[in-house]
């Protein structure tokens, strides 16, 4: 029988998933990204994810046929090679990672954007199945954007789909990328983390850093700032406002620009606060929907943490 | 021999061409869009401006073997219908223009957009041509935005385009839309107006409606806008660069998202700018790019004041 491997390459962890013909998820496995070490240690350790999916789905490595990778950083498939890939130690340069891989599995190797692989998953198998024309959204450390317009994903020349980047509010605050405005200058987790250490160096009160020292955390990952709202923390409500805030104007401007019948929204951050985040970016695209009669469906992202990992297996489960 | 008629329906002027099978501009005509007596009215005019491009070409009635019309609004093909188009008289309702025009020239009658109109018309024929995915802008009264990807005009459910009310200052100016930070409120002709008209009132010295008053205009015409320029008046460069800085963050957010080709600008202020609202877009965009090694190419709309009418035309002298 055949089954196809589907890897979702993150900043802070691997995940894996082995699917059969029908794209059914047999055995899946999560492991932490290594933070030394360069692309040579990731790859062993997404080499080893693989593994430890086969294992958890008890099917023996001779049936697997081909993995799919969901990478950040630039994706060129047909060279087989990932360069400055963000949030990655030491990849800076181009690393032949499907050469790499092939070599480690004996199987094809197919690689593209960590985003796109995502928003496909949906597309085929998850909230926004019934659509053919849609914007997912992935709000986690950045919020990256891929877009299928009429049933096919659109990459542009390479590089579509940076919605973070998008300006909603000129002249406004520094964005972790350097630029000034953007969307993820509010809504990134990094820029979100960013601010709150600001407002609590200059002593306004809040739970978010007692909650990571708890939880020996080294950064404010997305359950804590799910506990610290339920805390009724101010600083963290105020922040996470703003952020709906930036994502309302900016899926809204994508939307205006691009008339999707549907937005689905992921990412870390995103699937932490669920349908509250889901109802809140409705709310918050509305006053600036110019068509605001006949706004978008707005769509939580139906596989959850697994999306990436499925929609990388699908990479090569569809060929 | 067939020949095609398009007409641009305008807000302040009706253009209309006739072109042969090859697309050549046999005859052109241009007449002021009737102030009153609502869609009846309209429709005599844009009849008349066929029959005057006609005479213009030497082409007899007989020849003309269809009508493809670039009009504002809602515009429903199939039904032949327009709804609410903006800035023509009492044009609130639906109006079945097609069959009027139908009837008038015997003939077919194909209607469509009129920003979509002009993008094909560049990507077709014009500055547009060696590339497969672009935005159209067009800088007038508003900002209207076309989209063509991968060779395909993008319409989503209809509305996409809207380009001019894509966020770029959140919490920012009101657009004459009503909503807060479009885009427009800070580059539509309408609400640089607004904004020259409210800080003249306060006292701030500018030729501008000095210049109205000498032409006998009761706006601030793009010839007006061009002229305060060359005068070296500030008032009118600091609302100008105002708007250089609006289309710069909008359009390179479409581009963030897109990663397009190339952006065409034309439209009434773009047109009268030419070279330097080209650059000025371009150099406005490059800080907000996020592929900012690799920005798309700049253009400038080379069949100017007529693309919309020969865009029409098209619609037609395609199928």
């Amino acid at each position: 029988m055949a089954r196809y491997g589907g890897i979702d390459l993150g900043g802070t962890k691997i995940q894996a998933v082995v699917v059969d013909e029908a794209h059914e998820v047999l055995g899946s496995s999560r492991l932490p990204t290594p933070t030394t070490g360069g692309p040579a240690d990731v790859t062993l350790a997404m080499i080893e994810s693989i593994n430890v999916a086969l294992e958890d789905a008890g099917v023996p490595r001779s049936e697997l046929v081909a993995v799919g990778v969901g990478s950040p950083g630039v994706v060129d498939d047909a060279a087989g090679t990932v360069t400055s890939a963000r949030n990655l130690p030491d990849w800076e340069g181009t690393y032949p990672l499907g050469e790499k891989l092939g070599a480690a599995f004996d199987a094809p190797i197919a690689l593209s954007n960590d985003v796109n692989v995502a928003t496909q998953a949906e597309f085929d198998l998850g909230a926004a199945k019934p659509f053919r024309s849609i914007l997912g959204v992935f709000w986690g450390t950045g919020v990256g954007g891929g877009l299928i317009l009429d049933g096919k994903l659109w990459e542009g020349r390479g590089g579509a789909g940076e919605i973070g980047h998008m300006v909603v509010k000129k002249g406004g605050a520094q964005c972790p990328c350097g630029r000034i405005g953007c969307m993820e200058a509010y809504a990134g987790r990094k820029a979100m983390e960013t601010e709150a250490r600001r407002r609590h160096d200059k002593g306004e009160k809040t739970v978010l850093f007692k909650l990571m020292k708890e939880r020996g955390r080294d950064r404010l990952t997305a359950g804590i700032w799910d506990r610290a709202l339920k805390h009724g923390d101010k600083l963290a409500q105020e922040i996470v406002d703003r952020a709906y805030g930036a994502l309302g104007a900016g899926v809204a401007s994508a939307v205006n620009l691009l008339d999707v019948e549907a937005v689905v929204i992921g990412g870390g951050v995103g699937i932490k606060l669920g349908e509250t985040a889901r109802d809140r970016l409705a709310e918050e695209m509305q006053p600036h929907l110019f068509n605001d009669d006949r706004p978008p469906a707005v769509l939580m992202a139906e596989l959850g943490d697994l999306g990436g990992a499925i929609g990388a297996a699908l990479l090569v489960a569809r060929a």
